[in-house]
């Protein structure tokens, strides 16, 4: 009776689902990832009445990984779960979004909440009457929990949840009983966009900040700047692009900011990750009086096993809530107004601006000129430089993957993916479903991806999930006779770092893919660069997936020191 | 130093992962499940020369679903994963486990105890230093944690955890840095086993609560028994296969309780659930003046939705932790003592013991004469139960499966296996690899999987893992169109309930099996019964999958009514 009062007060009176998904939509989500369960059904039959496709992946865990990818590329991205099995499946992918700041939007169908209140023994509990715990357990990786138990609160949660999940581009959980999802809320609500302007930082403070900035740079003889992952996640790209351009400072990523600045612009100089460095740039970085570090994630391994020898008295450290400048620490104040302040006043600088290495995918001189035609991580990865095109998104898979593209200089406008912090294995097939969806709503970007032959084996029903969405990613697993990666960490020819051999270019025939698929396998150099020659498959009209064979023993020169840096980790 | 001097105090020292592997052994555990990581790999090196095989799983959802079926075959099981990524990707699989009182050791290796303590920014990890997040996730769902930082406690720890497991009949976490490893502790330990013997009850509130239903029972009338899923599991079989064969009463099973008693045996009446019974129990199990209810577990799906009509004043509820006697509780008493007491003294009883309805896997009259060829449910199930064999393993997935096996008398010795109260789907691929593997170790028993096209997908990768176990199970896939239980439970034509049609038959060819496999197609009556008079296929020689096609608007009668009830309740 008090809903059907509330009901006739409302003035646009719609479904709580439909105003969820409408929100969803309204911050640029147009594929939603997930799994049907039996709480989340009625909610699914709101998405194409809101502009949203499903993309029915094969499991949680899958969708988790494909809504990070689909995120990652787009912005935003949201994903559909049932209570405990599901949300639980998936809780690893959150994690993983937590740690590398990607913002994912999970809603969970929940049991109705009157069986909650009574504890009702229900499938999908733990038996004992405690609902409360997988939220308990996933608030410890989300940065907001909405619990839409109440339909007059619903909207304003809602609201607050998705600015939450944008601002501080993280994960955030939004659980959905089901006797809530058609009660009626306010449509008119609506009307007005969840306001995701970042917060204005204190302009004084901001001020004090810049000038402090602006009087070390000018002091500065031989200034650097080095691009990390929270500019990129944090959403400073087009601050961090004017401020190159501008200044024509050398500049470097680390390996989690790859795609974050034009790497064939002039300033550009190649990976710096302390001895993991490409050819030239750890002498560069580390003789620089001053090192403008915006977005850094300082993890092992995107430090190749903590190898930088970078002095903070020669740091400046650019965050999304603290700037550092040597040791001064300034919090609560956010690179991206700071950053913006300072292109405008570069003008009055007189930067000195040396030169960068050159670094254009050439391979190196023994390389070029040798007779084997073995393909090993040394080749490879500056011939993929060479075959990728502009804008093209590139999904590696932690292993020998994730370093050896430290080697590749990519065109303009490339996406990078990869979970170098949380490198959980199997990530990036998943990744590559989400990535794919979103980039054919990006006027069909082409989609590739680099994974091994053990990693691939995690994940590997997602192929299904992008054949069953037409999507045409090109995927080159490399077949090295299981996990590389570990081997160089410990246990060289134990059988556990074995897997078993399978027919990777047969697997999409038998997920049903048809005439829309073809497969290759390559073995020689001469192979490769036949492939790479083949318009066709360059332009990708189909699935396609490449089975690249390389020694088991071989690996990228900075996975190695990396391996080797963490085996000793361990031994301590 | 300090080491050194407790070192040279050891009478036997070993390293602490041999202690804890020779203990997992100890208890019966021969395969460990798990995936290799580079916090676990040293570990790893252990095994062998403790006697245990390492399973070598896809994933750590499926491990830990596998680990799950091994210890229902097994009595327990153990799972090794790595820190973060693979305990969280093993986390569902955990819960169920823990709903449904399934022993598990969950051994996550973890970053050295240093790096923990300074909070260093390792891959992994959440990027907060805070490395107890996982530890407390985990926690909601273990009944013990035990984390191996000191190599001086290790031991005591590891004892305990383990018992624990056994004794609650739960998962336990133990938590392996990775300097802790190697370090030394006291094998003369090992001389002593781990106590695993129950806690007596005390005897003399045994003795008035036996005293107490004794009476009871003397004075009914028409008494019946009903057997759940903790009388499995907290194992009372012995107990309970005594007390129906003295008694002589009417003995009935709940779903989650199939497999407990041997349902050849004259006593047997088939499956009381609700309305979702076999056909004539509902009628005997509710009008019997005392129902002795042994480790009920009274969830949705158990119950056909909640059908049960039986007064607490006609029940006796025997528990692990209670007895309840019509509304008198008694806490803190196992069944197992009380019921050893009854059968001691059943003799002095003068029992009536009705007849219980004929039950024998025949046809439905109108399924016998029928000259339709398609496969349904209702003649499927009681088919199947014509072909098992004595000591046959059992494993139905959540959805028409788990339902229609309710149909099936089973032979003796049979071991069922399914998730009725958590139900994750995928759940019983990767719990066939486990529980083959236990199988195995039994004389080669047979394991069966029943399993739907749409929960095959989530899993399907396990298929890889019994190929290189070289396991040969026989796995029935229902080809029905995708998810039939969440059709009927919401969305009947909706596009998320439809899957990607896949070459179900051609998969284990494409991940590597070769000639130690068979593929078959059955979509008619004829073919099937062709093929259970096939000896070869009979006698399991290799790992064998059967598509079997059913229409996909069909089902088994008690997923129609408990899918019914699942749907008002939502709706609620």
């Amino acid at each position: 009776m008090a809903t059907d009062i509330a009901t006739r007060e409302l003035r646009n009176p719609i479904d709580l689902v439909e105003y969820l998904f409408r929100r969803v939509y309204e911050v640029g989500v147009r594929t939603v990832h997930g799994v049907p369960g039996d709480y989340n059904l009625t909610a699914l039959d709101y998405l194409p009445k809101c502009g949203l496709n499903w993309a029915g992946n094969c499991n949680e865990l899958n969708a988790g990984y494909a809504t990070d990818g689909y995120a990652r590329v787009n912005g935003i991205g949201a994903l559909v779960t049932t209570f405990g099995v599901g949300e639980l499946s998936a809780i690893n992918a959150i994690a993983g979004a937590y740690s590398e700041y990607v913002p994912i939007i999970h809603i969970v169908g929940q049991p109705n909440t009157r069986s909650q209140k009574d504890g009702k023994l229900l499938h999908h509990t733990l038996g004992n009457g405690d609902f409360n715990v997988f939220t308990r357990m996933n608030a410890e990786i989300s940065c907001c929990v909405a619990r839409l138990d109440d339909p007059h609160e619903a909207p304003t949660l809602i609201d607050n949840a998705i600015r939450e999940c944008f601002i501080r581009s993280r994960p955030v959980l939004i659980t959905l009983p089901t006797d809530v999802v058609m009660r009626k809320v306010e449509g008119e609500r609506l009307k007005k966009p969840i306001d995701l302007t970042q917060p204005q930082n204190d302009a004084e403070k901001e001020d004090y900040v810049v000038e402090v900035v602006m009087k070390y740079l000018q002091q500065a003889k031989n200034p650097v700047i080095l691009v990390d992952a929270c500019a990129i996640r944090h959403r400073v790209l087009d601050e961090v692009h004017d401020f190159v351009q501008r200044s024509g400072l050398p500049t470097f990523v680390a390996p989690m900011g790859k795609g974050a600045v034009n790497e064939t612009h002039r300033n550009y100089g190649g990976v710096y990750a302390g001895s993991g460095s490409n050819a030239g740039v750890r002498e560069q970085v580390e003789s620089s009086d001053l090192i403008l570090s915006i977005g850094a994630i300082k993890s092992d391994f995107n430090t190749a096993g903590f190898t930088y020898r970078i002095g903070q008295l020669n740091a400046i450290d650019f965050h999304s809530n603290l700037v550092r400048v040597r040791y001064s620490e300034y919090p609560n104040i956010h690179m991206k107004g700071v950053l913006r302040k300072m292109i405008q006043r570069l003008g009055d600088l007189k930067l000195s601006a040396p030169e960068v290495p050159p670094l254009s995918n050439r391979l190196p001189d023994e390389e070029k000129h040798s007779t084997d035609k073995t393909i090993t991580h040394k080749w490879f990865w500056p011939m993929i430089g060479q075959w990728l095109k502009e804008n093209d998104i590139v999904i590696t898979e932690t292993g020998t993957a994730n370093f050896g593209i430290w080697e590749t200089r990519f065109p303009p406008g490339v996406t990078a993916i990869s979970q170098v912090l949380w490198g959980s294995i199997g990530y990036s097939v998943g990744a590559c479903q989400g990535a794919a969806a979103a980039a054919k709503e990006q006027n069909n970007r082409r989609t590739i991806l680099f994974v091994g032959d053990g990693s691939f084996q995690l994940t590997v029903q997602e192929l299904s999930t992008m054949i069953m969405n037409k999507l045409n990613p090109i995927i080159f697993v490399i077949c090295n006779e299981g996990y590389t990666i570990e081997r160089y960490i410990h246990g060289w020819n134990a059988s556990y770092n074995d897997i078993q051999q399978w027919d990777f270019k047969g697997i999409p025939s038998v997920f049903g893919a048809g005439s829309q698929y073809k497969g290759y396998q390559v073995k020689s150099r001469a192979e490769l660069t036949d492939l790479f020659a083949d318009d066709t498959f360059c332009s990708a009209p189909y699935l396609q997936l490449v089975e690249v064979y390389m020694p088991k023993e071989d690996a990228p020169v900075a996975m190695r020191t990396t391996a080797e840096a963490s085996a000793a980790q361990n031994r301590k």
